[in-house]
């Protein structure tokens, strides 16, 4: 019998097993066309209606108006860090960031390029443990940026903060993970290979009325007014990935959309922080109030692994869970020790088979 | 028995079976690790190796010396019409470039709103239906700008003109179809939809000397030199579109190499002009000495089809190709009629099935 394999990768990560099947099936198929995906005309009328299929499912989830547009587009989550600015913020005016991770920092020095970036609040002098809450927005900010979900350091905005105008939001590794109030976001960008497919494409959810107000000239490509009229259909888009994604958020319908999936994250995050706090050998790393429900960080405690043997154990540890099936579990550098990304395609089983793991080696370690 | 389906579309199109299986087998299981393709790390070390592989395959199959840089991009060729001039024309600077078809018009556009463009030579007023050739270089050109093959109007540079520093040369739609001069060339891309893979990924190719000569600040995710010292991992690269490239690239390397693709390319072409020549029904709609191998449009011969019945005997020829398994023969609306599409990945017997079916239907109209 071949063990389950569980993949707790930080992205591109665990996919559901019924949306890769229909995709790899797709590759040889599509749509009983006798054409595979992969060599099918974007402009076809099959490709289209799945685009649109894809566009109107992600409405249906996300609760998205029509006052907003979506587009997906190539070049990652970090395309977005130069794009965002380059449409809605202009040369003479300035915007707030929040400075929550790696990822923010790098959007908030793209931005500058652009206008004036105040950086309102930062936790980087604490490793980014922490999502700094207090603080206060800049009279007459075009917008506020956050990062809904910082990857790295398992920190989450639990409640956004009210923005004065409106917020923007990378929102790569946490969306469609929990209900949002998508009225209060501007613009909402995110890599997919999280949480909505495989690497390649990037969703940008866009309120009509906040394009077409800076002064500079913009590279076709680059803007978004471009990609919008035109279904990103401007030029030939991700194909693949906008399927996968496609069948990604059909299998998310089918188990109860974005309600039941949070009501599972928190079920899953919940077992496994409370097996982290109930643990001599291993401590969380991140702020107990702002804890992802995505990503879960954690390292030995000191007063129990000796900063010397802390290595060595470490391998030791990812060795002991490989075997049981547990991949991908050695931590971001910045943080050490390991981090568990539990995703929405990460079933119960595998949080839990983690868990039982964890309580194993301690045992073994600890007596 | 299910029939044969050759498809002749444009782009993304036709895909070497084996690569294709190759792809689909790697989404349940990537390199007997256990996880699918889609949901690996970038920064895992089969996936390392993997785009590793890919490039050393370009490398090899199309005689790239270690004097270039290549690079695997998101966003389409679109997006490098801004990222070439951005990257390699200074603002006081001047670029010549060809106009040989809406792609090569779209590049100029773009290069515009970085420097001084200078359009040496167009087609534009026959519809784009030949390579005009004979031009003068501007003195002091940063580069001479070509788009290799022109897609919808099925014309091809068979000899490239001589730069008087490098040529820039966009090669989405004939790369990897014949024999070239990489040292030609400053920097070449292509979007990888039509003779390399699935959408989503492009390629760039870029001479180590180009770079760091403008004076622009550039934003992080557009600056090349970003993503060389990276090997394109600067941040997710489109993983699942590479890995086709790669499977497309081992099947050409089995085949033969380029040498042998420029063979076939050849032969195959060669057998569809001829039966177009010899048509009393059909005529081509490029200049001769400029004809495409790559893609081959055609259109009624309006001595024998009347204006008004054109229409409906288009009508007619789709659905008696279509009938024979003969998909995406439509031509483009700027020239009408019929296109086929022959990529490396067509094989010989597509085109004598459509060259067959054509003289099938010359016979039923004409007699």
């Amino acid at each position: 019998m071949t063990q389950t394999v569980y993949n707790f990768s930080a992205g591109p990560s665990v996919l559901p097993k019924k949306a890769t099947q229909e995709a790899a099936a797709a590759i040889m198929d599509f749509a009983g066309t006798g054409i595979g995906i992969l060599e099918m005309s974007h402009r076809s009328k099959p490709i289209e209606n799945m685009v649109a299929e894809t566009e109107s499912m992600l409405r249906e989830l996300m609760g998205i108006s029509d006052n907003y547009d979506i587009v997906f587009l190539g070049g990652g989550a970090s395309l977005q860090f130069c794009m965002v600015p380059m449409n809605i913020l202009d040369e003479k005016a300035h915007a707030d960031y929040t400075d929550t991770g790696v990822w923010a920092a790098k959007a908030i020095k793209e931005a500058k390029r652009f206008g004036t970036v105040n950086v309102v609040s930062s936790s980087k002098a604490d490793v980014y443990n922490h999502i700094p809450k207090d603080f206060k927005q800049t009279e007459g900010a075009a917008y506020l940026h956050v990062t809904s979900n910082n990857t790295i350091y398992g920190t989450q905005w639990k409640n956004f903060p009210e923005a004065a105008t409106y917020l923007v939001a990378d929102m790569s590794s946490d969306i469609l993970s929990r209900k949002i109030d998508v009225s209060k976001f501007g613009l909402i960008y995110a890599g997919a290979q999280k949480n909505m497919s495989c690497a390649g494409v990037t969703l940008a959810i866009i309120r009509k009325d906040i394009l077409g107000k800076v002064e500079r000239s913009i590279p076709t490509m680059l803007d978004y007014a471009t990609h919008i009229p035109e279904h990103s259909m401007f030029n030939t888009p991700p194909v693949f990935p906008i399927y996968v994604m496609n069948r990604t958020l059909s299998w998310l319908k089918e188990n109860g959309g974005v309600e039941a999936m949070e009501a599972l994250n928190n079920k899953k995050s919940g077992i496994l922080y409370d097996a982290i706090d109930n643990s001599k050998l291993f401590v969380g790393t991140a702020a107990k109030e702002d804890r992802s429900t995505m990503n879960v960080p954690f390292i030995f405690n000191k007063d129990v692994v000796a900063q010397e043997k802390a290595d060595e154990l470490q391998k030791e540890f990812l060795a002991f869970t490989k075997e049981r099936g547990l991949e991908q579990l050695k931590g971001h550098r910045s943080v050490g020790g390991f981090r568990a990304s539990i995703y929405n395609a990460m079933p119960l089983a595998g949080v839990e088979a983690l868990v039982s793991a964890m309580d194993a080696f301690e045992k073994k370690v600890l007596g």
